[in-house]
């Protein structure tokens, strides 16, 4: 059915002056390879929006979730967040001489990744605290929007923001075209991602479900402000994924994507509705192009949810075998 | 400018056959009487959209907040969803013969509000309890859905979801128009207002923010499914408004209205924010034609939020001279 729809719009494309190339435009996936995944997607797609479709989705119900770190941009060698986070106690020092000699800032100020790991959940808790809080929103949206501007990726040599994934930026773009809504539920922090993913995903802050601490409203100098404290609000990981789509997005997915462990329990909510339904996750295969990790992975780990998956039929993409590009700056 | 808008548009439509009615039809807020209020509403939208306005705000800043009770729909004589409850009490009841000897229970039964009030924060938390936790969240959705279409209000005679204002649909409409974004932020529960806000208001599931009860993910029957839980999660009223807008919305409103004390530091957090701001409060002054209470109401109390809207100039909207029409079905 869609590829009839494709060569309808290619032979439309075609009277219009443009031949065969614009045939080949008609294809809403160029980056991804022809195989199991992409055929998937878009029959999903087809069977969900094709009028009298026995499996047809009414419009608001065409609810798109995506998992972040590992799924939408990479997460090696450190998640982002906390290359940021180490990047700030960094900035921070000059106004904290006694960190130096302090756990977990020493081993931040080293790059020493293991050793701050050695700190534990105290530690990195103490990191989280001591970049992420006692600003105002607007303060710390302003530091993110620059760091992931302008830092760089210690093996790429880029800033961050580039290390997105063009296979999903065109999977989602698609997603939309055919009126689905994209949301982003990650384990990462909300209002770490709500400043740059309208620009790079095309989602909306308002459509950034994360991990959040408490905020505070507050008078400052007169002026109402709402201050960032060092308090665990909520963790949108694992079972916590499922209860902060019922909290953000207040309907179940139809279509959910994810890459790890944490994703399983979105997966398995997503499948749970009736009607066809879209599982996918994203198996990192490609340590030439990109990273090859999964079921020992301190970072990403891809152990049951790919055991799930692979017994429920949900669609696996092999980064290796199914992406022909993987970065947008590849095809410069 | 917006004036000269209107005037093309009139001409062009003039120009297309439809002459003077057409005109009439390019007023975007009919059921508003020429007044300050609507003067402002309409100043402020010409401002922040014009092109080369000093005013002009970006399309991704366009966010506009509306309280639900008292500022989109009717909340006398009691809050809607205080009604659902002690329906829901009810028709619960014949699994609870001891109901009828206990409190909160009996007095909700006999309807005696003054009874249930009596009984306290504990009482108050029992009833919302029996009727708002247990179930999984697709079916409390479906029966929030079928009780406000079915159920009556005591004085008018309709169902519940008829008693929405004529003037506050044609408002959001308008902004939409304008590509503001509109959004609900309510002490009420989300749960009770996602089901039908985007039917009734145009504000998708997504776009409404209120007070919740925590929910847990688990298997029930082998589905995946999330139960609401008796325990408080979030109340969205007073200084928790700002909290809420920027958890759920991540940016601060331009825009913003409400009726109540509970809506005060959500105006003050609007009106904090740099550049042209729009603070609006609906002053309940029709006793015939809905309901007259302010300062010493137990519902809806309009009193601090009062007088700061005074003193800062805010817009006041006098129900009795600025509605022309409160109710959808008074068109009819």
């Amino acid at each position: 059915m869609l590829r009839r729809r494709f060569l309808a719009l290619g032979t439309a494309a075609g009277l219009l002056g443009g031949g065969a190339s614009s045939f080949a435009q008609a294809d809403p996936l160029p980056s991804w390879n022809d195989g199991a995944a992409k055929k998937a997607i878009l029959d999903f797609v087809s069977r969900t929006t094709a009028a009298g479709s026995a499996d047809f989705v009414p419009v608001d119900q065409r609810i798109a979730t995506f998992d972040n770190d590992g799924t939408l941009w990479t997460e090696q060698p450190i998640y982002f967040q906390f290359a940021f986070a180490i990047d700030q106690i960094k900035a921070l020092a000059p106004q904290h001489p006694e960190w130096k000699d302090q756990e977990p800032f020493k081993s931040a100020l080293a790059d020493d990744i293991p050793g701050i790991v050695a700190t534990g959940n105290k530690g990195l808790l103490e990191i989280m605290a001591a970049t992420h809080t006692g600003m105002i929103t607007e303060e710390f949206s302003r530091t993110v929007l620059e760091w992931i501007t302008t830092a760089q990726h210690p093996r790429f040599k880029r800033p961050y923001i580039e290390l997105v994934y063009q296979p999903m930026l065109e999977l989602m773009t698609f997603l939309r075209a055919n009126q689905f809504k994209t949301f982003i539920a990650s384990g990462g922090g909300i209002e770490f991602m709500r400043p740059w993913t309208e620009k790079v995903y095309g989602i909306p802050p308002e459509q950034v479900v994360g991990s959040s601490g408490m905020v505070k409203f507050e008078l400052r100098d007169g002026k109402p402000v709402l201050i960032k404290e060092p308090k665990v609000e909520f963790i949108d990981d694992g079972p916590g994924k499922p209860v902060g789509i019922n909290r953000f997005i207040g309907r179940r997915p139809v279509f959910a994507f994810g890459n790890s462990d944490g994703d399983q329990q979105m997966l398995e909510y997503t499948a749970g509705g009736d009607g066809l339904r879209f599982m996918g996750l994203v198996h990192h295969t490609d340590a030439v192009r990109e990273y090859a990790y999964d079921r020992q992975s301190h970072i990403g780990k891809l152990d049951k949810a790919l055991d799930e998956a692979v017994q429920r039929k949900w669609t696996v993409v092999d980064m290796k075998a199914d992406w022909k590009t993987i970065y947008p700056f590849e095809r410069k």
